[in-house]
């Protein structure tokens, strides 16, 4: 297990990371189509750039279908160029309209910034990411984050186990609701909504939208139990209900205040937990690689082939099975 | 790394075992209960009960919200129940009216259930499992096959990443559709159709189902890219596409009848991938939780956190922090 990848993968990655950091949209779309499939450049290249990270602002927005998250999401880019800030957005959606979705005016307004080197968006499977997507888009974003972009938005459906693992791994998580969506999405909002730093009811137009977010303010009253703080600590903070139109960009640069007072409040509050959940889903994913890297070594794929095999016709536990090809490991390094 | 839990755990786990494997259901309860939090008696339980395990036929359904599902996992009960045959459900779904969600009609339908031990209805988080939901709704349902259901369905809500594991996990996979979704969803489609044994259009009564269905069967001409078929195996088999009212009943033992020839039709072509799939998502997860427990010895917990901070604040890549630890736990092997 060496301390990096091979030499020509390290050349490699020199290229493309020096060229990404200058500037090169095509070098810096090469790196992250890298980091989905977790090449050995990918990982040469993160290895160089991860130092360069930890300026940006990581930005979660997630929830459910038809609340309108690509539309505010490009009410943000719009936002925050007009603040002068380089925007990069990860939209992790296979619906995604922004990523060749259906609604033809998002993306009439995305290529309207095809010209405009300060935005940058990208497009990531939201399957098969072989150690999770969370630690994906996490290496996603700091890549982009080095790459010198202030501000990264990661755009997920917000309706699966991983979409929420990534939004909550985000340094400021948004979620979005769409006004009066029934009784039926109530466990889906209870769900997200504990990850949330911000809710936003979207479609402020719809009648119902401040009904909503009524409603939203009185379920968020924070409770003895949800923040159990000891003495010391701040006592957890109720999410700000913030009402957008992301159509018309109403209530869009109010949002893009908000996210700044909750980044300069999490700082000054010290809160490292984000960093460090992004930081140990990364360190899990790579120690998966590690140990299917060394399942794949030719002196242990024959175990591991009789194991799995072994596991799947119901003669060996998992337990056992996975027991043995530690002891395996262990025995061959 | 012991061979077996605690001995205080395996004692536990015994006796819960042999009761719920006797048709004690409320053993069985405190088992999957165990096998979610993945407790030491899970980890005994598993042991013993994995070997019973291997006979009932598991089945994915999983759809976009609206679709269905649950109506349709509600007419399956039935159908399986006039043939005679014990079933099990394993709902991943936090919207789920059958695990208290909002449909009262289904809930009604279910209590009906209450005083039939041939019918078991579990409902399980969709977040926070950390060995992947994957393995866990795979371990339930080794304990549900153990535990003598000849049929075991898990229902997904299948718009994320780890809900489509699952499913695809499974030893037959169906995916529903509601007729004419119109545009937005023609990507949730494509994605879940990779992994569909069966396609089921649900709400057969509304206008359009036929079309719909027509529509996806013309999708679904099997192309050489998705077979890759070398000689001597089977040519990649196109899905069935049925159509279903799950309100009513109609079509119900017609799909409970393509299930059971898709299982004859996979075992006779050995078809091992979903179990060889299920097994490794299983080893994994235990391989994992090895790995999660070694950090969390009192000699390595400083030297993890350490790390994990230097991650979190840039000052060490998630390639080197890993190998860092790797080396740190075989140091202390």
């Amino acid at each position: 297990m060496g301390e990096s990848g091979t030499p020509r993968a390290a050349d490699g990655a020199t290229t493309l990371t020096q060229s990404a950091v200058a500037g090169d949209r095509r070098a810096l779309a090469r790196l992250l189509t890298a980091v989905e499939n977790r090449t050995s450049i990918a990982e040469a290249a993160l290895r160089e750039l991860y130092p360069k990270a930890g300026r940006a602002h990581i930005v979660g927005i997630t929830g459910p279908p038809g609340s309108g998250k690509s539309t505010l999401v490009a009410a943000l880019i719009a936002a925050a160029r007009e603040a002068g800030r380089a925007v990069a957005v990860v939209a992790v959606d296979p619906s995604s309209p922004i990523t060749g979705g259906a609604l033809l005016g998002d993306r009439v307004r995305m290529q309207s910034y095809a010209d405009d080197r300060d935005v940058f968006i990208r497009s990531m499977a939201s399957r098969g990411h072989a150690g999770g997507l969370a630690s994906t888009t996490t290496a996603a974003a700091a890549v982009l984050d080095a790459s010198g972009f202030d501000l990264v938005l990661i755009e997920t459906v917000g309706t699966g186990q991983s979409e929420v693992e990534v939004a909550a791994a985000a340094d400021t998580t948004v979620v979005l609701e769409a006004p009066e969506m029934g009784d039926e999405v109530q466990a889906i909002k209870a769900g997200l909504l504990e990850v949330a730093d911000l809710v936003v009811v979207n479609k402020g137009d719809k009648p119902g939208a401040l009904r909503t977010a009524a409603q939203l303010r009185a379920m968020l009253v924070p409770t003895v139990a949800r923040g159990d703080a000891p003495e010391g600590r701040p006592s957890p903070k109720r999410p700000e209900v913030l009402v957008t139109t992301a159509t018309s960009g109403e209530g869009v640069p109010e949002l893009l205040a908000a996210l700044d007072r909750h980044r300069t409040a999490a700082r000054a509050g010290e809160a490292t937990e984000p960093r460090r959940a992004r930081a140990l889903a990364q360190i899990r994913a790579v120690m998966a690689d590690r140990l299917a890297d060394r399942l794949r070594e030719p002196a242990l794929t024959s175990v591991a082939d009789a194991v799995i095999d072994d596991v799947a016709e119901h003669r060996l536990d998992p337990y056992a099975a996975a027991d043995r090809l530690l002891q395996a490991m262990a025995d061959r390094r």
